[in-house]
């Protein structure tokens, strides 16, 4: 098999691959950086699965900053740079019980926004009927919503500075700025295989590397040869733990099946005027939501003139160790038996309503819901984001580069510094995120 | 298949899971509490595999806490309950270099080993030479010390207040002590294969439960059939990945393989010296010693007058997702060529030495190495002690307990009170363990 080497090798282009090797390749303009990717198209694989809803209402002062300053990058890629995103600020609103409301756990998420200048806002039940007429706020008698474990809405909780784009888009952005300063051609349909763990210097004795060896991670070995360079980075969410694993590196992060389905609204009036619900926002349409209840949410699809439902449910959906080919397969009777009955009771507007597509993809969970971004031994892994990559995808780029290029500090857009190492594992010191849908 | 109705089932008789069955049946006198292993005596898995050395010499508050009460809990049941668990004071003894010493992390090891009141005392090069005559501390020309990256050692760092003892006699003693009082015999040979998760209440409808629905484990299938329980514990250490990722609990811990070696020194004068050195401890035996190199270790064993040789490889010994059979089997040549050359090198003592039995096991990580201890939809999981389980097993068997119990503070040997979801995901507030061996 042939052998190459480079100076970098960026694993993966998703959102977070494309993102860190454009800021790499801007950062170090003379290091010869190859991307490879397993499928044959960059942001295709889980990064096209997502839902690509945006926020900075986090419950983690880290999330909230990570969130936060690359929304606002987002903004300035759109309306600055006139690369369009298809961002649109809908917003973000969780519908919440009395009861959630008032948890301390939801206290403590509002006061920590409060102290990181992110915006929301309190709507109550009156007003929330006043802007959504269709919403069902009285489930008194109901007796499948009690068998349901339905919660009423009593609460509003709405971040303005919250909305939804394209994810192939903003993929698109950071991989064409990345292939024009590049040395390398990206690399498509390479499987990386495994790790190369080398002992340095080598002594060409058998089994090699022994315990007193140095060691490092000098490349990859894939399907298309090994490629050789001083720093492989791992931007490959649920399928880390594949290659770190192997050579005593522990990703921490685990994969989670999620689905999206689609409903369009064009036929149904009652769907249009939900969907074009006023008051909330500029561009006059419904927030992406949250139902009280059993996880389930929507976002708006303005182009299509629909709406992609999703759930994220916690307890009794298995966690894989690395994602597996039936995560990328819907399943419709989830939609009809799980998520159906709820968006239907919540949003009698849906009812009726049958998807029209749906795909599924994989979450790569880390413990504490906060991503890593971490150096070792030659591998700079940037994972974990726990299904929020997306809107994290420039602040966490930023950092990755300024781990590889040796700096205490990284610089977020709008000028923001943080320690390059915050995301580590060694010097991990975050708040635990408690608002993962 | 039979199905069996119990309160609690205990999932695993290794130490922490005797202990925990032990304080559970204490402190709920009335509870029908069923323990079952896999294999057919208790503490006979990775307990018995373990090197069984103890010590509160941690980094962490919590390692520190967890560990200081429980072995003046041993203590107690060896001197004043007269079990004899073969515990002895022999003293840890950490050699490093003077990079090592001086570095940031070992500098705040010490200071929180103060704080905290736990005793430690420390050796310079000239006070160990004199201790341990046979120490190698100068590796001045030695072209193979350098090759193999060894740090001559400069400090020593010791505790006085920890030891060594018998894992199968510390697990025999929470063992007699439960089946004195369990309402219900303990099952050997049991496999369990996977968590009984329901809906509740069932509706009997087919692809339950939905995410609409309350859901509960309610017990194990086995290969003995099902068992069913309000509350099941798993205390399976490596393997509980398996029994929680498929119904959506991420158990966040790693197996990982470690081998010991054991050397007899009756017919090496040296080594005879090397194991009665005078100075260090009241039983004037060498302590067991920590190399400032490749994370080679050792534990005198003095029933059989030799001792066991470890290594806490890190980088290139691979994690698994749970243990494997491979992990049970020690690989003579580990021995020969990473362990050996380095052990010899510092304590000449050993050269030629060839061991007389090995065995091999596996260790179960978390992330912060600080053991996991939480409950959630009716599984208690006790797991993630990092290879210090034993050390921690009556800390950690209270505060299972207290969390049954519903108690929000657990009680720990000699007094002291913590909070019961101190180990919990949710409500984790710890600093990271460093001082991991």
């Amino acid at each position: 098999m042939s052998e190459e080497t480079f100076d970098v090798i960026i694993v993966g282009a998703g959102a977070l691959g494309v993102a860190t090797a454009y800021y790499m390749q801007q950062n170090n303009p003379d290091k010869k950086i190859l991307l490879v990717e397993r499928t044959l198209a960059a942001g295709q694989a889980n990064t096209a699965m997502s839902a690509a809803a945006v926020r900075n209402m986090f419950s983690s002062s880290t999330n909230q900053i990570l969130t936060d300053t690359s929304i606002k990058c987002f903004e300035y890629i759109q309306n600055e740079l006139g690369h369009d995103l298809l961002f649109e600020k809908t917003g973000y609103l969780w519908l919440l019980s009395k009861e959630q409301f008032e948890h301390e756990s939801v206290q403590l998420w509002m006061k920590r926004m409060e102290k990181s200048g992110i915006h929301y806002k309190v709507y109550n039940k009156d007003e929330l009927k006043k802007l959504i007429p269709s919403l069902n706020v009285n489930f008194a008698g109901d007796e499948e919503a009690e068998l349901m474990n339905l919660q009423e809405v009593c609460y509003g909780l709405y971040g303005g500075d919250c909305g939804v784009l394209d994810p192939t888009r903003l993929v698109e952005y950071y991989f064409e700025e990345f292939k024009k300063i590049t040395h390398v051609k990206p690399r498509f349909g390479v499987n990386v295989q495994k790790l190369l763990l080398e002992a340095e210097p080598k002594l060409d004795l058998p089994g090699e590397p022994y315990v007193w060896q140095q060691k490092k991670i000098k490349g990859v070995v894939t399907n298309k040869g090994t490629f050789r360079a001083d720093v492989t980075v791992l931007a490959t969410g649920a399928w880390a733990n594949e290659l770190l694993d192997p050579v005593g590196i522990n990703s921490m992060t685990k994969a989670k099946k999620r689905q999206l389905f689609v409903l369009h609204a064009e036929d149904n009036p009652k769907m249009v005027e939900l969907l074009d619900t006023k008051g909330f926002n500029e561009i006059n349409c419904i927030p992406f939501t949250i139902l009280p209840s059993a996880g389930v949410y929507f976002r708006p699809q303005l182009q299509e003139r629909g709406y992609w439902i999703g759930c994220g449910d916690k307890f009794g959906r298995a966690y894989e160790y690395i994602q597996t080919d039936e995560m990328m397969v819907p399943e419709s009777a989830y939609y009809e038996n799980s998520m159906y009955p709820v968006l239907s009771k919540y949003f009698p507007a849906f009812e009726g309503a049958r998807p029209v597509n749906s795909w599924a993809g994989g979450y790569c969970y880390s413990p504490d819901s906060i991503p890593f971004v971490y150096m070792e031994c030659g591998v700079l892994v940037v994972n974990g984001a726990s299904g929020s990559g997306i809107m994290k995808a420039d602040a966490l780029a930023r950092i990755a580069d300024a781990l590889y290029r040796g700096e205490p500090e990284a610089e977020l857009f709008g000028g923001k510094k943080v320690s390059s190492k915050m995301l580590s594992i060694k010097d991990r010191n975050v708040e635990i995120e408690s608002v993962v849908i």
